[in-house]
């Protein structure tokens, strides 16, 4: 059997050109970088807004588990599959950063016969769209503290300051620093700290924009502080926005580049799933909305959070229709789910799968609520046996659940076309979609709504510091702003350690934080990492780029 | 008269691949970035090592003022006048930082007619190479804390960690921090430095490695701070020089432009003039030189430290052979050197110009005592006087100094072709180069030779403990090492209000600095500002693009 990184060297991919003619791109419309990588645009959008817009595709999962579930393969797998039937489809995904593949994971994209390529330059430097991300960031970070050092004319109170510095790195020694030592010439000192690029506001305003001037005006929104009065300071008070618009001028334009099966694929964009939405930019799902007939995209972590926060904050503000969702899980994952250590995940047990299975069925729920067609995927592995898989698939049946089986890791797009046959059909079916909450809702209740209907708990309970918090945001007239939970990924509840479908739990809302420029408000129920550490042995001490520019390690 | 920003946003530049045909590269030998940037392959320079060397032209400047000397308009106009009388020639400069060009510059490459384009992509993210070196760098710096935080195996002295975080940004708050702080599972507190990232070893070790093998093992050498025991610790005992390698596989790669009359320009590396070596690439010169029959590069600040390390460090390392040097000069800031005040700068002075030309005088020799040929250029103002130009020319006349007047920055190539022309005679004419010093000579020695030969002091004054530096290096087999003399660049000195050409002087050396990567020694006299602040009102805060993509406030 051939591995991931065997796999992506020996694909023969076509000319970036060729993909950006398949999809009848003028020149105008696109910008080579190297020979199979390219940028869209951003006025593409408005040159074809009379263009219908093809149907979007969904794809969530179970609550994730370290035994891993496949999404993303899916996803490709999925494009692939629905090209292989016939229908023009595009896959559109989010991009990789940097601080993990050189920490813990390597790089990724898929994974098998489903992979989007060139692996190398997506999980490295890309087009560069982090960079500029962590540029803008960092701009605005030495903007704020040259204001104070040169006279602080707003009032900023420096205790107070919420905008943080960001570097594309695991680097645990930058969580907690103090900046701005060594006398009057240097600086002010003050407390600091530094984020991964990903957790950047300016990643999700990035992804959250229609085009340069909604990007331009989401970040004059930014709140980086307070005054020494409690009054929030913006950007648009510093007058950066402009310089932070054009180092961002090119980040705006979608990424197009291809499958192992030489699938359209656009990958653009890729906030935290916690502190922030978790998902690929609009801009990038509704380019590719007017190139293909059918979108497969997908959003971080389990449908309690990513898909969530792709219909309830993506969809809202793109104002973008999901036509089908899929619901990826494994037998290994359902089993964890049900109880199984990791290293005993090979051998069968119709126990612990019935007992598992629980946590998909929540999340069946969950879609359920939001009025969408699903289909349920069972991403095969080699170790699931057929009583297991026949088990999942009688126990959908039995609850009139679409269900397709699909091996897209093994086969590419080939081992999903049941999966794209039910997708069309469920894409094609009527649909009666309503949000888990309205904007109109107090910040509380909409907290509580998610809470309640999609992670199942009992209520929610409020922080006194959250309670404040709260009515300070809704006094600054930040209440109609929609909610973006920071949960565990790994628990419908906030406790990680409660797999399954944990009951009668509540939800602690510890903090908030608003992202008036993102254009939501995140709550966050217990600790939130937005600076990774590496580990003991990180992934970069294996890579290597040969003399002869063959990369190894980096998978 | 247009302005810089005009004349580059109404330049019609053509297609990058008629470039690349324009200078007979294959397919294979180039990638498109954007339609008018490329990268050329870091393999040509080894494909085409049986073609003869073009020549390379040096260009130098008396030493900088306020006024403006305009080296890098020369440059790129001399290549222009080059081209226009039939001969093919590319220019090769550095690639700008993005912390000036939002701090107090804004963006520059030539001027006027003599321009480099596209100015909005190369003064903003360009082809991200130093992006990639920032990355490089920070992940170096977060293996260190990392090593020292899973049990410091290496027994690492985190009070002797001589390795900075770099940012490319101009952000004093960065310049002393604490890092590491918030408990045990946030790292080991220590002192930690920012600097821009044109200040990171990498930047210089990426501008003098040969090819990928040389990165890599250069990557390696670099000594990341010293052990308990006092020991050096380097990057090969942390492992990780293939993942910076591959962090660098494009980066290293040349970049291909074009000037506003379309003639190649190759713009790579950018390291800084006073702690590094202050030239562009060795693969982007060499590489030029396979590519034309005249290179015009350049060196940061005046021939004191640009010519001289361009000469001593670049071209002993990668045996480049020049064959001529223009030293250039203006009317204005030959007055200055001879006592005239910015405001005053306006009226005709032929005093003041007989004492600023000692100034050049000064460089003139150094060029001489080096052994090559060389041609004065006159870098026209509008309001330099008839007077004055003729008494400049008469001065050269009269010491048997080849001068010419040019008017590149209102005239482009045409208003070269009299220095294009000397040039050419210069560079077929016989020379016996010489360096300045041996590498075999002792440090102390070295830093004399450049001291009284090249600055004209009477002798060099070692504080103790760069004494005691001089003592270890030569003990850790570093003896052997080149000189980088970081000093002020507005004074022939170490003194920047000296101006003009002082005598009996000390050069006062403070400290040494070990890049061993790089491949050479630092030699500080004075403090060296390695992360410049924000002024009073950042350039940033006039830039914008509007939405219909127009760039304003950039220049």
């Amino acid at each position: 059997m051939k591995t991931d990184i065997e796999i992506a060297q020996q694909a023969t991919l076509k000319p970036i050109e060729q993909i950006a003619e398949q999809l009848e791109l003028a020149e105008e419309d696109w910008e080579p970088f190297g020979r199979t990588k390219a940028k869209i645009s951003d006025r593409l959008l408005q040159k074809l807004e009379d263009k219908p817009d093809g149907k979007v595709i969904l794809v969530t999962s179970i609550n994730p588990t370290p035994a891993g579930e496949g999404k993303s393969t899916v996803a490709v797998g999925l494009g692939q599959a629905l090209n292989k039937i016939g229908k023009k489809a595009i896959i559109a995904l989010r991009e990789p950063s940097l601080g993990p593949v050189m920490g813990i994971k390597g790089g990724a994209a898929g994974g098998g016969y489903s992979q989007v390529l060139p692996m190398e330059e997506i999980n490295l430097h890309f087009t560069g769209d982090l960079h500029a991300i962590t540029a803008a960031n960092n701009l605005l970070a030495a903007i704020i503290d040259n204001h104070i050092h040169q006279g602080n004319a707003l009032n900023i109170d420096p205790r107070r300051i919420e905008w943080k510095r960001v570097m594309d790195m695991n680097d645990r020694s930058l969580r907690n620093i103090i900046v701005g030592l060594g006398g009057p010439k240097q600086g002010s000192p003050r407390e600091d700290h530094f984020q991964i690029t990903v957790a950047s506001e300016i990643m999700a305003i990035l992804c959250l924009a229609k085009d340069l001037e909604d990007l331009k005006e989401r970040l004059s929104n930014i709140v980086i502080g307070y005054t020494y009065d409690e009054q929030p300071v913006q950007v648009r008070d510093l007058e950066v926005e402009g310089a932070l618009t054009l180092l961002l001028k090119d980040a705006i334009k979608p990424n197009l580049v291809q499958t192992t099966e030489n699938t359209p694929a656009i990958i653009h964009g890729g906030p935290f799933a916690n502190i922030a939405h978790g998902c690929n930019s609009i801009m990038a799902t509704k380019t590719a909305q007017k190139l293909a007939d059918y979108v497969v995209t997908e959003a971080g972590f389990g449908a309690d959070l990513g898909a969530e926060k792709f219909l309830d904050i993506k969809s809202r503000i793109g104002k973008i229709r999901t036509d089908a969702v899929v619901i990826v899980a494994t037998i290994r994952a359902l089993k964890m789910h049900g109880g199984v250590p990791k290293d005993a995940l090979k051998e069968e047990n119709l126990e612990a799968l019935k007992e598992g299975v629980k946590n998909l069925q929540k999340h069946i729920e969950t879609i359920k609520h939001f009025g969408l067609p699903f289909v349920v995927a069972i991403n095969k592995f080699p170790t699931d046996t057929e009583q297991e898989l026949e088990w999942v698939e009688r126990w959908c049946l039995e609850q009139d659940i679409d269900v397709a089986l699909t091996d897209v890791w093994g086969k590419g797009g080939e081992g999903g076309i049941l999966l794209a046959k039910k997708v069309v059909e469920k894409a094609a079916s009527p649909q009666t979609f309503q949000p888990i909450y309205e904007l109109e809702d107090s910040l509380e209740a909409k907290i509580r709504k998610i809470a309640q209907i999609v992670y199942g708990a009992k209520d929610i309970e409020l922080s006194p510091k959250a309670q404040q918090q709260i009515a300070y945001y809704e006094k600054q007239g930040w209440g109609n702003l929609p909610v973006c939970m920071a949960k565990t990924q790994y628990s419908l509840s906030d406790d990680p350690k409660k797999i399954g479908r944990p009951e009668n739990f509540m939800i602690h809302i510890r903090e908030l934080k608003p992202s008036v420029g993102a254009g939501f408000i995140v709550v966050l129920t217990g600790d939130v990492m937005t600076m990774p550490g590496l580990p003991k042995k990180p992934a970069a001490l294996n890579m290597n780029v040969e003399n002869s520019g063959k990369i190894t390690g980096l998978f």
